[in-house]
């Protein structure tokens, strides 16, 4: 005999999970240890892969089947096909990762003309009997045979048209024997071959369906979709039936041993006397809370309630159940892992660790850190029911309802006046900022993850959804319409957005608002024991610095100073700086932009006071600063034909030859980050001197230095930074030298050009740390622009499976992981100590924070309503290093 | 005793010129074979070295040079500084590489106010006497002393007009000791202390200066920007004077022991009888040829051609060399292996092996690459004199002559009368491609090395300027501007061009055509024998491809595609293909283009017979066939103001938003190379039909079946590959099934990703071959758009050294050459034969295809102009590898 295929239940245990899948393991666990499971067996799932691929069982399986099929039908005192008291059994899948509905599952297996009249005589209901037999027939006829059940819906009908039964309960015993004898019919003429009556040969069919059925295309669907590997195959339980249709002391039932809403500690769940499993999930009939179980079966439900509790001990952690009462007999058949909201899910550990069913290190390593970013934005609510016009990038997370307008002015109007708008725009610039802040959220018809919107709206934490291409705005009517939908959508029309899930709804959706209670800030706190990384944000304001650092943030990983130039306030003098001939004048409007980069430092430096802020000089390419240059074009054309005065129009050309000068085909690999301050050295020198002014004042004001740290951008060759950093140092002594003062600071670099990670021995040399900026270092080492692949190719890759995850939301470890690592090597191999740390987005994403933290990086740095999800992960990474995980969540 | 730092010329040999430098080393070589040299003395390198870090000589060197100096007193029989018979010296630099002109020298050394006297008395000649002590004094005091030469030349001035005298020569003896001694006043008044009469210590501040002038600026520019280290110090010898201004028996030259401008073998240089060294190079007098001192000197000449003989034995080169002749006695000065043309270079290396000096390899070995360059373009006379009105990006080699025009129509209409003309544009498009075609060259005042001109023009091995920034152009009035010049310059007027260097010049300045004579032929000849890595060509039709071959290609490594979609008659195809909205429209207008690619193919085939051709698939982003959104905007706008049909503006207007939606931010890293294909599926199956097609109609012919590699560009995942590859596969099987035909064909991809690099072992699953796109890959890995950075911050970072070289031109090892020794050794760890090569115009770069051989790729792939080049190239990394190199080069 070959390898064992078959167990028993009382063979099994939940580690057999692999082989017998989830509900196979969890039913011989339960068995295990005593509490009552109707008696069946599984066949494992290596089984069913080597069915797929050969086309046939494994040498030995018909056997071992035949001899378990035995041992039950001992164990039951019943016979498969008996014509007396006949056994029948449910043939169900069951993998190890739970695909809800995608296989295929035969109930009431083994009847057949003769033991249908057994199973009538035995219950004393021939109308149960038949119905039975009549729908085992068309279950087995569409699964197992493949023969569209339609056939034997529209047969069904005529049925009851013939009978004049309004309904299908109001067919006789025999005017269901009848409809047996024509599914039969249907059955042969379509499968061409007989209903099979011999119970052993449906079994073998029904088991061969369930093989087959992990290769069907919505199950390969799901698979991909979900991340799920194609070669694990399902498992094949055969369970012996019980009928919670016998009458009012049967029942059946779906309970969670918590609320799995709000994690309170009750049990949760509904149930219907005289039913099957099937008509609690059909919604036919209205089912009962569970609490009412307790008058309508006080037994059962004594029973009921103490497995509850030995199953929440036993597997030390809250149960979704099923279970059903045959003639006042309690019968599980279901359980496990409860799926559950993230406040729930947060509660329940904490409580846990209470009760001393967990420990701390497990609660923590328990919350799925995706999930917290629920609690950290408004949401709809979990119960509304609408219909999405469109969906979106979801470039912001949180959801906002509020009136739409389509300008900026009018968003800041209506905002400044209490009211809630949402700003839609085709997409927006550094001059819809006012807008922005006024809004409740924002929706862009182009743009990517990174579009001006979405940066601007995710350093605020206000909702927004980009690149949402089916809407169609017209500014000069102030309407969209959505392709698909025939509705306006006009100025001053309540809609709704998702920005967690790209959605805009039309209407109002009810909100409900984000949670950050005692119980978050419990785990939160375990997770800061235990992790090894520190957390970051990434934070350009003085607001953002104080909200992250109230979110737990020890630090700011990267402040922009890009964003500072673009308020409304600076951006003529930036512009004019952009403009200048020569140093002289490009010094002299730096000069006027210096108080203004003074002032935000030292309101970010006290936000921070006594954590490090890392500041990035000035990156993106200038021309971001400038006017558009095709709408420069089409004014001067404008201007032209309509023959205005000579020198607007030769002020106009002379912007566009400068602004053409300064475009670029590829501005992400040009003259922007540490080439603009080698150009231009007198910018960074004004940036520097801000900075170190700043410090200055603070140190002053505080009597505490603010823990300065100066980050040169963009640097591929050791010899920039070199340079780069000469001049800061330079211009930072001279300031100290000027003040009479002595304040500590590092300088050091972004790494985010491959050649910057391959050469990373030789750059760190000038550098007293290094940060990965992992959005560009994707950007390089894939050659995708991130705002012309989302949305267009990486969008298309998603959707076709040629890329499993975004690399821009998930780290691409083999490509931009392997030179993440080599930099790690490469400088801790000149420079022992030097840190090290992420700023990119992928540093509050936790599959990533877990990747880095291999990698031993001194710290992660993300957006502010990250840092909860970052302290978490990286927690969870610390824990995994040594073993603790969460294990199987939501299964 | 410590290190020996001082050789005297008979301890010396060449082999220690790394310590002796290359003047010291060639005087100590010459006396080790007997050839009369002026004896003296080295101060080796490492003393300079050991100077340069102390500010002191190292231990013992005081005590050696007394020693030598002696030892020199001794054979010369005179005193440093004798009254009766002076000893002078002459205190030269001499580093391990030349750098002429770069440190100081000082002759005539050891005359003070008695030993000027004595040689007064010696020479009989106080008038030779005082004015090599009032030179020595002069050029002592700057370059020793530090004081300006100015005040000395100011002072003799004066003399002059005191003593009536017109030219230096009509002052007497007395009026020459008077000056010395009021220079020596000058001396004293400026640098505080008076004129060392002690002769010791003059030479001993001489060579303290000399070590310190290895320090001075202009040294240190140099040797940055001829890439020398700047450790290596120089050498000081210290040499006998001897005189060649002695009267009629005496006399100095320069010679080459062959003709360095063609090779031939004749003794080739001036001499003035009666005369010291300077006033060869001074050109105060006109030297005369040296075959006239045949008769002038007639045993001095005989003496010198036996030493030319002597030494080109000896050297195995062509020798430079630097003669005095005093009272009839020869003394070499000075010798070294003579620069010269790319002509001569060939022809000699071919005469010597042809002597038996030589073998075939070390004559591949001596040839520089790069010079080769010169004989494939026509050239400007070396010997005509122009002044260049601005300097451009040198875009495409060779010189050219022409008319100016400033379109493409008028290039056409007057280059068809053949009429010679220079397109002179902003920038080119496809739409200007018959343009090109009819020009003589191209000059573009925008756009950069890869711009569509530079890249036309390459193809067509016409010369091109790119990014001449200087030069206004105003198309309406058809003039072009030079910033700084008055003059405007016309169509019609006559301009020549240099794309060698990048130099533009008003009229027309005389050119020589290239040289590809029987002696070239021959070297190459021989550097295929030794070469090991194949050499290819970068060709998109069928008559680069013919050009490629004659120059020796072996097959090709890269067929563009998008070319052929450029062409006029397909254009209009190419876009509605572009534009078209439904799959269905896509593939009838791709069917359209079918016919065309299959004639493209066919003839590049046929041109290639017996070769393998890498076909790449399409790569650049769609937008790049369509028209300019900035002028489709402008159009609108005119359309609109001028009340145009609504139809037209319509059409516009609707392509206008296409072209938007198609338009990226950074194209280079959007929708473009397989991710097109992926998209588009139906793309790249016409292709794929269409070569083989070809590939079948071309065997049916032939009966030969073409080599055909279809290469899927800008992968950087495996599932990209493993997709594409199917596609190819699936379309090319069905042709094959159509013909009933078989013919054998490879499927690759070009490695032009840091990512392709990084995962090569999972993507080369899907290869049969590899090429890397080294232009695309150092433009991602360093973060660098060759259109943006070229022209812009690139040449601002060669101009202030933070880059030593342009990494488009000269492969970045540590960067872009740490991938491709990555993806070398992954891609063999699973494939150990996998044929690999490069393709980006570094493979035709001799430093990198020398860097490339080390990984062992199979071939390098360049333009056609570039394939004499690379073959010999390829040929020296050969040799090198095993120890066999040119020697000193130029030394």
């Amino acid at each position: 005999m070959g390898q064992k295929h078959v167990y028993d239940f009382n063979e099994g245990r939940v580690e057999l999970k692999p082989l017998l899948g989830g509900k196979g393991a969890n039913l011989a666990e339960m068995t295990s240890i005593g509490i009552p499971v109707p008696p069946g067996f599984t066949i494992s799932t290596a089984a069913c892969v080597y069915f797929s691929q050969n086309q046939a069982y494994p040498e030995g399986l018909d056997g071992e089947i035949d001899e378990h099929l035995a041992r039950l039908e001992e164990q039951m005192g019943k016979k498969l096909g008996d014509s007396a008291d006949p056994l029948l059994v449910s043939v169900r899948s069951g993998a190890v990762v739970s695909m809800p509905g995608m296989m295929d599952t035969v109930l009431n297996l083994g009847l057949n003309d003769e033991s249908c009249a057994g199973l009538a005589a035995i219950t004393g209901n021939d109308r149960f009997s038949w119905d039975s037999y009549r729908r085992f027939i068309q279950m087995f006829a569409d699964v197992v045979m493949g023969v569209d059940s339609q056939l034997f819906e529209d047969e069904l009908k005529r049925k009851k048209l013939e009978a004049g039964a309004e309904n299908d309960t109001d067919l006789t015993g025999a005017d269901l024997q009848d409809l047996v004898e024509r599914y039969k019919r249907i059955l042969r003429e379509n499968a061409k071959r007989d209903f099979p009556q011999d119970p052993r040969e449906q079994l073998d069919m029904a088991i061969k369906a369930v093989f087959k059925s992990w290769d069907n295309p919505r199950a390969k669907y799901y698979r991909k979709l979900n991340d799920i590997a194609d070669d694990l195959g399902t498992a094949v339980t055969v369970q012996s039936m019980v009928f919670g249709n016998k009458g009012e002391t049967s029942g059946t039932g779906v309970a969670f041993t918590r609320n799995p809403s709000t994690g309170d500690d009750e049990f949760y769940g509904e149930f219907l006397m005289n039913a099957q499993g099937e008509d609690v999930v059909a919604g036919v009939r209205h089912p009962r809370p569970l609490p009412e179980m307790k008058q309508a079966m006080p037994s059962a439900f004594r029973q009921l309630s103490e497995i509850r509790g030995r199953l929440e001990a036993h597997y030390r952690d809250m149960q979704d159940i099923e279970f059903t009462i045959e003639d006042g007999c309690l019968y599980m058949l279901q359980t496990r892992t409860g799926k559950r909201t993230a406040a729930a899910a947060v509660k329940i550990a904490v409580d846990m660790v209470g009760e001393g069913m967990i420990d701390q290190n497990e609660a923590v390593a328990r919350i799925d850190p995706q999930q917290l970013d629920q609690l950290m934005h408004p949401m709809i609510d979990p119960g509304a029911s609408y219909e999405a016009l469109t969906t979106g990038l979801n470039a912001s997370p949180g959801a906002a309802v509020g009136k739409v307008v389509f300008d900026a002015d009018t968003a800041e109007r209506l905002g400044g006046q209490g009211e809630k708008v949402i700003l839609v725009r085709w997409e927006t610039t550094p001059d819809d900022i006012h807008g922005v802040v006024h809004a409740q959220g924002v929706i862009t018809s182009s743009g990517g993850m990174t579009s001006h919107a979405a940066v601007v709206a995710r350093g605020m934490g206000k909702p927004c959804i980009a690149g949402a291409s089916e809407v169609h705005i017209d500014a000069d009517t102030k309407v969209f319409k959505v392709d698909g939908y025939e509705v306006l959508i006009e100025e001053g029309d309540w809609i709704t957005m998702d920005g967690t899930t790209g959605e805009v709804i039309r209407g109002r959706v009810p909100l409900v608002p984000p949670r950050i209670n005692e119980n978050f800030q419990r785990i939160l706190g375990w997770a800061d024991e235990c992790r090894r990384m520190r957390v970051r944000t990434n934070a350009d304001t003085p607001d953002d610095a104080r909200r992250a650092r109230e979110f737990g943030a020890e630090g700011i990983g990267l402040c922009r100073t890009e964003h500072m130039f673009m308020q409304e306030d600076r951006l003529p003098h930036v512009r004019n700086m952009i403009l200048a001939t020569t140093t002289q004048e490009r010094e002299r409007h730096l000069d006027k932009l210096l108080p203004f980069q003074r002032e935000d430092f030292d309101g970010i430096f006290r936000a921070m006071q006594g954590l490090p802020v890392t500041i990035r000089l000035l990156d993106p390419p200038l021309h971001e600063f400038l006017p558009d240059y095709t709408g420069l074009m089409v004014e001067i054309e404008r201007l032209r034909l309509t023959e205005a005065p000579a020198k607007e129009l030769q002020a106009k050309e002379a912007l566009a030859a400068k602004v053409k000068t300064l475009t670029e085909m590829n501005p992400m690999l040009g003259t922007r980050g540490c080439r603009l301050g080698i150009v231009y050295p007198e910018i960074y020198a004004m940036q520097a001197r801000a900075i170190m002014e700043a410090a200055c004042d603070v140190q002053k004001d505080t009597g505490e230095a603010p823990l300065v740290e100066i980050m040169i951008p963009l640097v591929g060759f050791a010899k920039e930074l070199e340079v780069m950093r000469a001049l800061v140092v330079e211009t930072v002594d001279a300031v100290l030298r000027e003040r009479g003062m002595d304040i500590a600071y590092l300088v050091g670099t972004m790494v985010e050009l491959p050649r910057a990670a391959l050469t990373a021995d030789q750059i760190v040399e000038h550098a007293d740390f290094f940060s990965f900026g992992t959005n560009d270092l994707t950007q390089t080492t894939l050659g995708f622009s991130r705002d012309d692949a989302e949305g267009k190719f990486l969008t298309f890759y998603l959707q076709e499976g040629i890329l499993e995850h975004n690399p821009f939301e998930r780290l691409d470890q083999s490509g931009v992981g392997a030179l993440i690592g080599i930099a790690a090597e490469k400088s801790r191999s000149v420079k022992e100590g030097i840190k090290l740390g992420i700023c990119g987005e992928h540093g509050g994403e936790p599959s990533s924070i877990k990747f880095v933290d291999g990698f031993g990086l001194d710290y992660v740095s993300c957006s502010p309503f990250r840092v909860p999800v970052a302290r978490l992960a990286a927690a969870q990474a610390t824990l995994a290093q040594s073993g603790v995980d969460g294990g199987p969540k939501g299964e």
